[in-house]
């Protein structure tokens, strides 16, 4: 029998409740909140597929080639040139890096900057991808809670100015897990804080093309122009799948994530790239994003709806966009109980634990995205008998 | 002016050649030795392009979705059987976890058993890819030369129960850069050398498929169960921007990979996975593997042929297989000047010191898959009369 010498760092990832959670939403008879897709009826399968096969007609074997790292080169002006236009960010094609989803923007941006030992600053509640992503270096993380008021500022402060941490990571649109959307004040105060402190800024935008009214948040970025980095990505918008997603930072940091990039993979899959630009010049994808945000407003309402009318004892937050709100159990009920509870009653929420450094029992996070519309109002009922089973 | 906090993990990273290795592959009146893509020539656009679209007609929106970390399970069950029946190997799909592209597997494996200053061993000359990938995780590095007998057994022993590497790095299939294989009675040493050390076996085996005369080479892993893995790609003969690979790997060894995967990116592209996959279903793989070998065949015998003829100065490997060639320059004239007078001459080829960990400025790496076959003559003339200007 081999023993196996792995690194130290392995050591420090949390343990991950995937596992579970594909099991139980491997079962059909189960109504899931749990999960964290996109929901399959706004991804435009035939526009894409037209837009491949156009792209194998135009470039024939060059589509199938090795690649620069940075990117495909229209489709990093294209990402750039929209932030100019709709978000009024000072950037150009040689401020973006194309990665493999959003997801690869954590690990490398991580690489880059954290030694061992390091500050991280997080949210709690947090995104659990990037809890994951960032243990692996080793820092020490530490966290801020937030709230509808945005992060606590004080507590930020205090830890900006105290551990100096390398950067602060946040979601400030419609937070996975929690839903929060940081109001205006917030980010302009967040900007004000982090400005020359030493600590970058780590935006997260996964959901930024994702609110109900459809008006664009002023992302903090714009404040802290030369000490901020954002991360976007085409997955909730178009397709998780192909795994296209990029990072927009200033070009002295994009110097050494594209070393770490190059390290890591070479180059993010070119065909996809140039599928996905194919299909950003034949369509229109304002119009994409109010329709996948449509869908997902009428089905928050659907869910909050009934919370309210099944669920009163659940306090919860109340989405402007994405795709999960969160919720906040009675005192006296762990959200694991709940989730087994739930799928004994046909239900699955997502326990709050995985997005806390520590506690987080008391919440469930719930998702809107990808679950049948028609199955809402029954999901909730079951989840509403799992209550009442934990509290008899 | 921000000043950035980067990780020390940066300052370990070789400098790179690849900036201007483009500037001079960008030009078309260089023909270009210095390159390591794939032939376009031999790539099947027509039938991927096909394969994709069957893909989009059978999956639909579902060929979009976000998927699992370890990869698409039938593409990874035809991965296990073909080694299997082609190499032997005792595998299962539960063995295989899809990667983008080879180059993945060496940042993931680094990252899962690296701590900083862990001894790693890597063959001299070396894929300079994998220093690179490696550096990040702060190594001690340490080389074992490299010839046609295969690695330094000497040297391996000494390294090997001295320091204890973690791992060694090895590419006995028509290496990068060298183009040499290690011969049968070397893969025997290795195994017997390493079997029951501590230290890992890291087979890389981008290029097995493409021996000249189609003959499989066995494994050295074969001999090593439990204490080896091997890396594969389809970015030799199918399609490299599409970044599909995969390692094969102890279960428990996969496991700890499988969580820096999710970390790293959450999964590889699930489009392009589905899309090889129906491709190998509707496709010969032995063929298109024999089509792509044959076509490299008459490259480099061309290119061995013309170097013969015009520079018998330059002592050459003869390979068996893969992409590469080394030549080695006569004493007084460095691999760089030979670069840089090449390029005066319209002819690039690839220095050798970032293949060498010391070292390495007496020989240059010649590509043969990608240079166009008729102009293979016409480009050794021209770095004969580069060494002629050299030698003054």
């Amino acid at each position: 029998m081999t023993s196996y010498r792995f690194a130290r760092r392995l050591g420090a990832v949390p343990p991950s409740f995937l596992g579970t959670l594909f099991a139980v939403s491997a079962d059909p008879s189960v109504i899931s909140f749990a999960g964290g897709l996109p929901s399959p009826a706004v991804l435009d399968a035939d526009g894409i597929a037209r837009a491949a096969s156009e792209v194998f007609a135009e470039f024939g074997p060059a589509a199938l080639q090795y690649a620069t790292t940075d990117g495909h080169r229209p489709l990093r002006a294209f990402i750039a040139d929209r932030y100019r236009r709709r978000l009024g960010l000072d950037v150009t094609a040689e401020n973006v890096q194309v990665v493999n989803g959003s997801q690869q923007c954590l690990d490398l941006f991580a690489k880059c900057l954290v030694d061992p030992g390091d500050s991280v600053l997080v949210e709690a509640p947090g995104y659990l991808g990037a809890i994951e992503a960032f243990s692996l270096y080793e820092p020490s993380l530490v966290s801020v809670p937030v709230d509808e008021l945005g992060p606590d500022l004080e507590v930020l402060e205090r830890i900006v100015s105290g551990s100096r941490p390398k950067f602060f990571y946040a979601i400030p649109n419609s937070q996975n897990p929690s839903g929060l959307t940081y109001p205006d004040g917030a980010r302009r105060a967040v900007a004000e804080l982090l400005d020359g402190s030493g600590s970058l800024l780590y935006e997260d935008d996964a959901f930024g093309e994702l609110f109900f009214d459809g008006r664009p948040r002023e992302p903090i970025m714009r404040r802290l122009p030369g000490q901020s980095v954002l991360s976007g990505s085409f997955s909730k918008v178009l397709a998780p799948g192909m795994r296209c997603g990029w990072i927009l930072a200033p070009e002295p940091v994009l110097a050494q994530f594209n070393v770490a990039k190059q390290a890591a993979d070479l180059h993010s899959n070119l065909l996809s790239q140039l599928v996905l630009m194919r299909w950003l010049e034949t369509h229109d994808l304002d119009a994409q994003c109010r329709r996948v945000a449509t869908y997902y407003e009428q089905n928050c309402r659907a869910l909050l709806d009934a919370l309210d009318d099944r669920c009163p004892e659940l306090g919860h937050t109340t989405p402007e966009g994405g795709m999960f709100l969160l919720a906040r159990i009675p005192p006296g009920i762990s959200s694991l109980a709940l989730f087994e509870e739930g799928v004994r009653q046909g239900v699955a929420v997502m326990p709050g634990r995985p997005f806390y450094l520590e506690g987080g029992d008391d919440v469930v996070r719930l998702n809107f995205s990808c679950v049948d519309p028609g199955s809402i109002d029954e999901g909730v009922a079951r989840l509403s008998r799992a209550l009442r089973a934990l509290r008899g």
